[in-house]
């Protein structure tokens, strides 16, 4: 590294020293990837991605995701020098309260960060999600001569996130998929922070992917620019299947005292080995923040180059509005994330039912009743789509040469499942959904909680809701998940107790916009109130809503959700004959309930009735915020459920009209 | 399968048919595995598989788990033909209440169960664990002439398994260990409940494997027994590798109409189909839980023989005990569970220190006081071993060829890491714990679920447990995990103050018995409370404890868990400064206060006082039971973590004494 350094040493030493610096000091970060890794970034961004620095929203732009989160300053120290609207004092801010440079990429609040990554393995399925999208969209709506959907899906991953699962099950679906224009470069530095890969990851990585039905590359030297160059441009060519591109490189390159150790992971350098290491690149040794003039020039040609491609792809974009207009204007429409108007015309109504259907039946009957209008409705299950009941009747199967179609069967992979959902709503344009049963939303939590953190548009449906699914029994039976659910912040949790409260939940989740929605259906069939005698279910929308009251005072509240609904009706329609002054709630989502105004949360619980009741086949956590300090819970604490018919599991764990009436007496003596 | 039947194809048509009538009659399960995979499941039963159904607690015995849990009727027909104490009643109760034979197989229920299975990947995650287990204990415990341990692992998983993320870590971490004694048959029926597996998991699975580092085979006829038996035999052979068996079968093999269905995976075949079934299988039709004496008494020489082999292992270990007293000794105690004598007398005490540590230092300092008394702790981190503090100093790394040492590197497997600890806790003999960050208990969850599920004493090390972590920034800093995991019934959620209360976290989780623990222990120093001007630190194992008191009245409580008790306590100090009598409690575990009798529990919270605050990191949710109707939260709801130095974050999210004591004083006023 001595002697004169060409233009691109000088770009590539200028993304390691300003991703140094920064972290030096922040006195916080992780210099490693960004200096091991700075040269196969450099070559993707100023040779091959498509990108506009003006216009970060461009939807035609290639996707980049450093999966590997941890390495934020590269990607910081690149959107910066390529002329994204972030200051080099935002660089100066790194890790900082209020800044726009977070300990890892946040998306939505830095220009150009495509996803919020850090927890591992999520950006390389997100990656998925968005090739996903984009083979979609491209499919419905590129015509001859108009290829308005065309761009590629890089991302960088790490040996972190090559050993989580969600990698390897969004992999495997990648490749059975065969996505194409999905390219991955993958930093082989063969340190993680316990030390040498050695110590744990031994597996012959490519010949995984190769199994997965990916492309696979190897380069030897991390710095070889044209060989680097060469494997992007021939994953480029291979059509037919995904990419990944192994790059050797060495942890914290350049460093004298840490380079290819594990220390050089997440530490900053110090004060003298910060100096060494620019001494090594040739770089003026007590500057810092320095960023030579013909390097920023260089990077920032982006600018002109993007401006140029995107008004290359504008122009053609209206002359398809001239031949596709009805085609054109759905595109804007769906990228813009607006529904059209009417597409809730069809939703149905169901009549009043005392044997009733399950609250999925309803939900399945749902998304066809909206699928035709919202062609951004894509989606499946992480195989159990004839339990889940949420295939697309009209539609087949998306899979290699039929991108159009949109029920993916995303195979038992709930994980990778949550990951592409968030990576398709990402993409834009897409209103997606995954669906599996509501015990297994534990394997996807992790991207769950990135939805809610990035307040995606996604809609988890999760089915077979309660011990009320019988016979499967605990393994199956969801006990403290309406709780966890709950507790994540920004996630709407909504639990229908009937046909047309699943009817409203999914009209709450398909215009909700600032994150993710999950839905609780039952298994079991629900009688369908008769809303002439109850009110109606658009009081779902309000998050809980008086189902049903007494002729007289209010002298005790019952309130649940989902199948404990009816029977709690059942229990209040006792303790009327007895004269017993019973008012039933229907609670089907705190979160929408929380955002009424106090006026309304004192109506629906009147302050002066003391005497209250939660029922719900879930944990009590959380229930006493409604119950005051005389109010009980009707849950199941402490255990576990039980395999027998749905039937004698609710009776045997007291969710009995009977058992309801009784407790709820109890609680008036 | 007409003609004259043979012995060995009575006894698999009986496995086959017991299983169908289960089901039939139960109206509810899963008869299509249990048809395809009964001939080889019946191979490695009759011909390979170590076990003495007359105790199935032998420590010796093969483990044998069913991956694929839905096919419970398999092992229930295995377990019942072989002579466990499980009656044909039970079987003809399959999936009701109360009977032994659940809808999927429960540990601790049914005899002869190895591990809990359905959720899949898990018992592929569980059995990598017992061959660890296995691995370490012979190392430690074997000496020439003597092993005493000595058995093989074998698991049937299904595609499902395959799929899951959770069974690749684990699959990766078993071939980098080398894990010989681990064999799996893979039942590869090409069918998953949505259908073919063609759509959507296409890889090459034995290729996948190869990648691993294990030992593939193919058999292509899964009824082929011979085939098989020679494949069983062959992985036996391969002692450097884990081995996997890829045994083509036919789900719901002899069914004219269901066979290489997906709908025979889940539903019952219906009479009819029945009765053809079983014509084809040369059965009679109309005979239900029909047995062929000559099959049972084939099934039944494995209590004899199982008799003899254990009979013949507790001979050689009479013999260990002469010659190796202690070591016997040891090994015994280990695995019944018990605690040596004065294992704790080494716990470490810390004195008063207003800079203090942090808690997963102090966590570290306890392992290593306790790890050479107890060869039953062993574990490790996801890779975040420097972070979390958890390796055993005295140890090496466990590693093939040095399975004797017990700092495990599990890699960036959280998932892979649970299953497998679970695992290690389900052989017996080991006390296994698992750390990575707070919020990556969420890749882990479904295992946490199981261990409670299993009462598994496993204990989960969680540090950075908030956002006091700093500049990692929302994606590491947990807000509702602490929630999420109360939710989880049986698992004890633990988080200390300060060191002196996490010696007591852990002296609590060592002695559990009932399920496992989980510690949340911070990444940033806390000071060590002075114990001579506060309770002592013994009174984290009630749960909460009033950990200061004014002099005079107790007007009002301020409750508190981990880093928020020392801003809490210098709130407290403010407001006696201005006559207000603010108690201060402690609360490191909400599950063990709950246990406490109503008396301590009203002496910590006594009913008079109303005047109450919780201050805690972390979502609200569930305080309310500690709180009565005019208790106050201090704590984060509807938003995330946030980038910045520790002290910055915070203070910005309102955790200081000046501002406890400023909303404390609010609250009276």
């Amino acid at each position: 590294m001595s002697g004169q350094l060409s233009l691109d040493e000088l770009c590539i030493n200028t993304i390691r020293t300003l991703s140094i610096d920064a972290i030096q000091k922040a006195n916080s970060g992780h210099p490693g990837l960004p200096m091991g890794a700075a040269a196969m970034a450099y070559v993707l961004w100023d040779r091959f991605l498509k990108h506009n620095p003006s216009d970060p929203k461009w939807p035609d732009r290639d996707r980049f995701i450093l999966s590997a989160g941890h390495g934020s300053m590269l990607l910081y120290s690149l959107l910066y020098l390529t002329g994204y609207d972030l200051s080099l004092d935002e660089i100066k801010q790194f890790r900082q309260w209020g800044s726009k440079t977070p300990g890892h990429p946040e998306y939505g609040l830095t220009p150009g960060v495509e996803t919020t990554t850090g927890p591992l393995g999520q950006g390389f399925g997100n990656g998925v999600g968005m090739a996903m999208a984009e083979a979609y969209l491209a499919a419905r709506f590129n015509r001859p001569g108009f290829d308005v959907v065309n761009h590629y899906t890089y991302a960088l991953v790490s040996d972190g996130d090559l050993m989580e699962g969600v990698a390897s099950e969004a992999a495997s679906l990648a490749g059975h998929l065969k996505l194409g224009k999905l390219i991955y470069l993958y930093d082989d530095n063969r340190i993680s922070i316990d030390g040498s890969t050695d110590l744990t990851f031994t597996e012959d990585r490519l010949k995984r992917f190769e199994a997965y039905g990916w492309h696979t590359q190897w380069v030897e030297d991390g710095n070889d620019l044209e060989a680097i160059a060469r494997a992007i441009e021939a994953a480029q060519h291979v059509i037919d299947r995904p990419s990944i591109i192994a790059v050797r490189t060495h942890i914290g390159y350049g460093s004298p005292n840490r380079q290819d150790t594990a220390k050089v992971h997440g530490e900053p350098l110090g004060e003298e080995e910060v100096r060494l290491t620019k001494r090594n690149y040739g770089w003026p040794e007590d500057k810092t923040f320095y960023i030579p003039d013909e390097a920023l020039a260089h990077f920032r040609r982006a600018i002109d180059r993007g401006r140029q491609q995107q008004e290359a792809w504008e122009a053609k974009f209206r002359e398809y509005q001239k031949a596709h207009p009805e085609l054109a204007a759905e595109f804007q429409r769906m990228l813009a994330g607006e529904l059209p108007e009417g597409w809730d015309s069809d939703l149905p109504q169901f009549a009043a039912d005392s044997k009733g259907i399950a609250t999925r039946v309803a939900g399945g009957k749902v998304i066809n009743a909206v699928a035709l209008k919202l062609p951004e409705l894509i989606g499946g299950s992480a195989d159990l789509t004839p339990s889940t009941k949420t295939a697309i009747d009209t539609d087949g199967d998306f899979q290699a040469g039929r991108y159009d179609q949109r029920n993916i069967h995303f195979g038992v992979r709930e994980h990778g499942m949550g990951a592409i959902c968030n990576g398709m709503a990402l993409h834009g344009g897409l209103r997606p959904y995954g669906s599996t049963f509501l015990v297994f939303s534990d394997y996807m939590r992790p991207s769950i909680r990135l939805a809610a953190l990035m307040e995606l548009p996604v809609i988890f449906v999760f089915t077979h809701d309660s011990i009320g699914l019988g016979e499967d029994g605990p393994t199956h039976q969801p006990i403290e998940h309406f709780a966890a659910l709950r507790a994540i912040p920004r996630l709407v949790f909504i639990r229908p107790c009937d046909a047309n409260e699943t009817v409203e939940a999914w009209r709450v989740a398909l215009q909700h916009k600032g994150g993710p929605v999950a839905l609780a259906l039952s298994r079991q069939a629900l009688p369908i109130l008769d809303r002439t005698k109850y009110a109606p279910a658009s009081g779902l929308a309000r998050g809980a809503y008086v189902l049903a009251d007494p002729e007289g005072t209010v002298e005790l509240i019952l309130m649940a959700s989902g199948s404990e609904v009816w029977p709690t009706l059942q229990a209040a329609e006792r303790l009327w004959q007895e004269g017993i002054g019973a008012r039933v709630v229907s609670v089907p989502s705190w979160e929408l309930f929380d955002r009424q105004d106090d006026t309304y949360r004192r109506q629906v619980f009147p302050t002066e009735v003391k005497a209250r009741m939660a029922v719900e086949a879930c944990v009590a956590q959380g229930w006493h915020r409604y119950l005051g300090e005389h109010g009980v819970t009707m849950t199941i604490d402490d255990r576990f459920g039980a395999s027998a018919p749905a039937k004698v599991v609710m009776e045997q764990y007291g969710f009995t009209a009977e058992n309801i009436a009784r407790r709820a007496k109890a609680l008036l003596g």
